[in-house]
């Protein structure tokens, strides 16, 4: 199997695997460091990182490889903080909070917001690869970052997403299947039309822009990589495999919940964030789901139920974590992530030569 | 690319191709026959046929070719018929009844139940392929179409489905992934639990069987075709791509609906059946759904929604038809199915040759 060259040379990378930047700690130093020194891309998940935790993490990266690696932001949404709404939220949590014995949690005041502070970080840093997630940067970022030689690579659910960042000068483009574990990239369809799965998405993509397509959903280990190619894709970006990889910060719990999993075992819920988003369904997506109570919009929601996920994880307790999950978790397994890209090139190749 | 030999040889097939068991008229005998000249496995969808009508279309295809064919037949289930849960439903659907001028329709007093009848014509037939939708038929039906020789292809939607077919003594399980047009064949699981994308579904149902396994969810193409031979499947199954191929038999409607429509279009729905299925979003959809009715199970709503879809037909008015399509839709092409075949082949020689 002969890996298609221009995106892996613009990327310098030896393996057409990206590791996904799955935010809230999975994404250690080690995880990063180590998927790069095995030849593929490695990724900090910085959505939920202030900038000063952003260069740190680069930094702890840098240590320990010089090779190149990609930092993923989330493109920022604002809504208006509504008083009674995120008083009303914090009730029906409290259900929670009592469960873990977790006092009552204050109303945030006003919303974080990092992203302009990341793009510099990045800059400064001279990181050669940013990902985004949620939609598209502003003209102006993006010429910035274009302008200091950072690769940009969108995130697309739907065609109609993969033509905008193309035209918004995005250099490659991750077509996100509706089989992918954690967030939903959708940004400009109804999150319910945006459920495209991996196999129709990839080749419909690939024909309608002429930027590179990484393909992402459901994708866990050498037949899907292979058959990532065979759609057209230049890449793979994997998130699941890699959050039981050794290296990986994702709770004890919540790697084990993967591992034990069956592909039937995940949902789609916005009741994490306030945004759709793929995991295995546990008691605190059951209760809350039941309640169809009107959440507050992400990131609000987001910040109500940080201090729950942050206890449940220090407790190791995965009825109240998120556990971001795709469809493919008959496949994960629990190796060093070096190892595990060996051994994904080696499935792929051994399909390839088996067909 | 050198296809795998064994379910090709065992079903007498040059293409790892078959053409779904579409019923409600799509599966034209010349459809049929022309998939089957051109080395694939043409398939009768005789879900809705009465023993009559499925004897007078395998006859006819008889008569285009010696080749191997199919025929799909529902597994039957017989919900009871509660007049009240009927008529309220009737009323609701009076509203398309006026739109389409069509008089109110009786209330049907009892179910149609063809399969047994179904079985003897493809076993007095000597047809040598049996798909079956909806379940799994029972140990004795499983045990006389065997006794003469039909090979049997079941359906699962999840592993557990894949492996009960397996155990049944199907020689070989159709994975159909989210992405697939028409009935989800569901059986085992809850409709929204089994909701797998093909990239993830069919590498975990080739790891749990012994049995071959059919690809069959968003396949529309070489690229599809190869990509479902990487994941481990040994042959894919296409609808959507053939509702448009010359030979088609689906309204000149319901085929411009899915050359026009885009991978967002879709939608799944239990309006038009009582059992989910994905179609391309019309006014019938919409406005069904809207009512959030309690509609009566499959098959009864399906003989109640029938007279509209046949008078829609006969208008040729997408707005009131089932408009069945899977999600890879700006990938459909209008050809004559044996072109169509040497294309997909092609492709897909072409693109392993690229890898």
């Amino acid at each position: 199997m002969a890996v298609r060259p221009e995106l892996l040379m613009r990327l310098r990378l030896e393996q057409p695997i990206i590791q996904a930047g799955m935010a809230g700690g999975v994404t250690t130093p080690e995880l990063v460091a180590e998927v790069t020194r095995a030849g593929g891309l490695g990724t900090i998940g910085a959505g939920y990182m202030t900038a000063e935790n952003l260069r740190s993490a680069i930094q702890l990266v840098k240590k320990q490889t010089s090779g190149p690696f990609a930092v993923n932001v989330f493109v920022p949404e604002t809504p208006e903080v509504v008083a009674e709404d995120v008083q009303s939220a914090n009730e029906k949590l409290s259900l929670i909070h009592k469960e873990l014995k977790l006092a009552a949690q204050p109303m945030p005041e006003k919303l974080p917001f990092f992203f302009e502070e990341q793009l510099e970080v990045i800059i400064e840093e001279k990181i050669s690869v940013c990902s985004f997630t949620f939609g598209i940067p502003s003209a102006s970022q993006v010429e910035r970052l274009k302008a200091h030689g950072v690769f940009l690579i969108g995130t697309a659910t739907t065609v109609e997403e993969a033509v905008q960042n193309e035209q918004a000068g995005m250099d490659a483009v991750v077509a996100q299947g509706s089989e992918a574990g954690g967030h939903r990239g959708t940004f400009a369809e109804s999150f319910g039309k945006a459920m495209i799965g991996t196999m129709a998405l990839v080749p419909q993509v690939v024909d309608e822009v002429d930027i590179p397509v990484i393909a992402a959903g459901g994708i866990m280990d050498g037949r899907g990589i292979l058959a990532a190619h065979a759609l057209g894709a230049g890449a793979v970006q994997m998130g699941t495999a890699f959050l039981t990889s050794r290296e990986s910060g994702a709770p004890q719990a919540h790697q084990e919940a993967v591992l034990m999993s069956k592909e039937t075992d995940t949902a789609v819920t916005s009741i994490f964030s306030g945004k759709p988003a793929r995991g295995i369904a546990n008691k605190m997506m059951i209760w809350m789901e039941a309640l169809e109570h009107n959440w507050p919009p992400y990131p609000i929601q987001n910040m109500l139920t940080q201090p729950i996920r942050k206890e449940a994880a220090r407790q190791n307790e995965p009825a109240f974590m998120s556990l971001w999950s795709g469809q493919g978790t008959r496949l994960s397994v629990q190796e060093p992530a070096g190892v595990m890209i060996k051994r994904l090139m080696e499935e792929a190749e051994e399909t390839w030569e088996s067909l």
